[in-house]
């Protein structure tokens, strides 16, 4: 699926950490939301409210997931969950195109 | 109007300038489109196929249209149109979050 359709998009952008981590908000039919976002080269950290599904469509990045001494290295597509309430860090080697699903 | 409502939006991210530029492409039920974009602090210049309305909804740039010498400033929000088959500069200041239409 290429595109999400019959949706509704907020104009405004979510922007983070100065404009290197930005994102858009779409809003599905049936109210529930997801984030298409910009991930530029950089160290983050962050926090989740509800449980997350991280889809990577393109880009370079290193997740090190909550509780986990492991970094996992993602280089093209890929996913990860992360659970409600946690903090998870990224490490984006090269710039980071995502879909961020709410669980 | 502070979302776009019966859209599709293209997952993939368009991006320029090494991410410093990005936008999302939304595709309107009448087939026509916009960009929802955001523009990290970089001095760029830009090509045109068809006229754009550019209206930023938040940052701070400035901005010589096609044949002029002059440099508009904008601060916070603004909006300007840029002929087609044309080159355009911008100088942004503070990260930038704008909305293209072709026209």
């Amino acid at each position: 699926m290429s595109q999400f359709d019959n949706v509704s998009v907020v104009k405004a952008a979510n922007i983070y950490f100065d404009g290197k981590v930005t994102s858009r908000t779409v809003i599905f039919a049936d109210g529930t939301r997801k984030t298409l976002g910009i991930m530029l080269p950089g160290e983050y950290e962050f926090g989740t409210g509800q449980p997350e599904l991280m889809e990577i469509l393109a880009g370079e990045l290193t997740v090190q997931l909550p509780g986990s001494q492991d970094w996992i290295s993602i280089s093209g597509t890929g996913e990860f969950t992360v659970p409600g309430d946690s903090k998870f860090k990224l490490k984006i080697a090269q710039t980071t195109d995502y879909v961020c699903s709410y669980l």
